[in-house]
């Protein structure tokens, strides 16, 4: 059984895999995924994953049989169990529980070729709604407090294979991170009686230099303090707390928004690696006026090593008006038709049109 | 001028290099360090730094000339300004100020082909005593609050050249992770009435599962909630808050303890890069009952990605115990001489034995 452990000094839970330990010879060279297909994402080796908890297919397909457009799965290889009791306790001083947790992968197109900037708008759309769906029903077991939704593409950020999918972590606890921001959140609204991401949002739409393009429901924006060079984050325009809570048309701008972004960043930088995270407010907790998710979403340009990690510290050779202007340049320039495959399903307005 | 930003929602501060931006065409091949010296950082090179701030010579030798063992050089392309006004302001809902700091290497040696692990510990403890000297001298500019004291070794930690080195930075604010470590060790105290670090090496003196090696003045272990895998705390057995007021004695078992955890890694894991980082309390604050001064190794292994940095989550496929058996054992077996150079002038005693 994994474990998950609580640095007693900072409050950081981190997962440590007790049982299928790596020696240190596997740590020599690093590993690149495998190219070209087909491997077990790919239909027809629906056998190779465990059994689906998820799949969009058309009518009359068959479970774990090709014929789906989106599809989740149990990880072959999970970081954390489903099964059994969280067991929390104490050793000294140091707090422990069992690695209790669900870690899924979401494979967002039957197409091994396709990366997420290939696909179109409503497919994104699908995945969207298939991580909603997957929160939810995480939602009913008590023991989790945070699903976190991401994505890794490319070696560079951590993708092991190169059929585009993206993952979900159940946990028992809060990410430090998750942690910081709802307290910094709270403590604005308890100072100024707003929540400060509809301030950010607010500000850009005025400001405008780091903005990279808008739609109806959403801003994409380099952040004022980006940890990295091209850092997007995508913001909600209403106000609300949790992903799993978005509208039906918050959904369908998401989608637009985040294939924009992914467009411009794999046009303007070489189809680089890159994360994204889906910022959400904890599991099951009402609905929060301080708190506002986003997806932050990070290219992978440069070597993020230990100093960056052990001092939170970054340094970030690219400013985010510089980043966001580049990408204008490229979302108005004569990629965007090739980038956005349907341009006229894009009803993204560019900021530096206006 | 460079600024530094703030995160309005965590108080994360970020170096944002407005000046010597980088195009995105820079980040689409990563560097590797030139192989081979002489470099800039070589005896006779001298003239290709800027002039040095430190260098402990043999008498009779002249400033920016050979003859130094270890020489402190400002960083020719500075990540912050030294002269200036801090310039603190505001724009809309964030906080920013000019890039005012001081960003020095200490070159550790002036052979080109020795890694910090073949150093002999005396040449290690000039090394420390070098730092000590930079930050008591730089803790007299009354602008500056903290000096990140650290080093990056091999590309894969972020180093740029190859020539063992290690940078200063010092700040006019609190890196993100030293508030934090400073917020948790004071909850504590309070809580407590002790320094959780004490009370970490006390419980890590008596268990010994998770302990590598330890002298007269320091323990090394691999942390209970380790974020990566073979991660080292280097800890002091008795209290101090500031890394630049330990004692004479501390600095030479800090320069054993370093050199034989450093030499166990390179043994153990075919030389990886790796990063340190001395994380010691704010310059110029009273010595703190609940703050502990240490030193943090992260070997370089895994990828570090947007999953970790956006959610300060990590998964660590080593544990802790299991890291540490294993540098125990390259402690104690055949490689020892060959790895600490000079096995009678190393005074650890191994935990296994005990």
């Amino acid at each position: 059984m994994p474990e998950l452990r609580k640095d007693p000094v900072v409050g950081r839970w981190v997962i440590m895999a007790t049982e299928r330990s790596q020696r240190p010879s596997d740590f020599v060279k690093a590993r690149e995924p495998r190219k070209g297909g087909p491997c077990a994402f790919c239909p027809g080796m629906e056998h190779q994953t465990p059994p689906e908890v998820l799949a969009y297919r058309n009518a009359g397909g068959q479970p774990n049989q090709p014929g789906w457009r989106v599809r989740g799965v149990p990880n072959k290889f999970p970081a954390l169990r489903i099964e059994g009791e969280l067991g929390r306790r104490g050793e000294g001083l140091y707090d422990l529980m069992n690695g209790i947790g669900a870690h899924e992968v979401m494979i967002e197109t039957p197409n091994h070729e396709r990366g997420m900037a290939d696909l179109e708008p409503s497919q994104i759309e699908e995945v969207l709604w298939a991580y909603r769906d997957r929160v939810l029903d995480l939602q009913r077991d008590e023991r989790f407090r945070y699903v976190i939704v991401f994505k890794n593409h490319g070696a560079g950020a951590g993708a092991s294979l190169e059929h585009s999918h993206s993952q979900l972590i159940a946990l028992p606890i809060l990410p430090l991170n998750v942690q910081q921001e709802l307290r910094g959140a709270t403590e604005y609204y308890r100072l100024k009686e707003r929540c400060i991401f509809c301030d950010i949002v607010f500000q850009e739409s005025g400001d405008r230099r780091r903005m990279i393009l808008e739609n109806q429901s959403f801003i994409v924006v380099s952040p004022f303090a980006a940890r990295f060079p091209f850092e997007l984050w995508v913001v909600p325009k209403i106000h609300g707390s949790h992903f799993e809570h978005a509208t039906v048309p918050e959904y369908r701008d998401l989608a637009h928004a985040l294939k924009a972004s992914l467009g411009a960043i794999k046009s303007a930088l070489d189809d680089p690696p890159f994360n994204y995270i889906i910022h959400s407010a904890p599991l099951g907790e009402p609905r929060s006026k301080s708190y506002h998710w986003h997806v932050e979403i990070t290219p992978a340009l440069t070597t993020v090593a230990g100093f960056e990690v052990g001092t939170g510290f970054y340094i970030n050779p690219v400013p985010p008006e510089a980043a966001a202007s580049h990408l204008r340049d490229v979302l108005n320039g004569n990629n965007l038709a090739a980038m956005t495959g349907n341009s006229a399903g894009v009803p993204v307005r560019n900021a530096s049109a206006l």
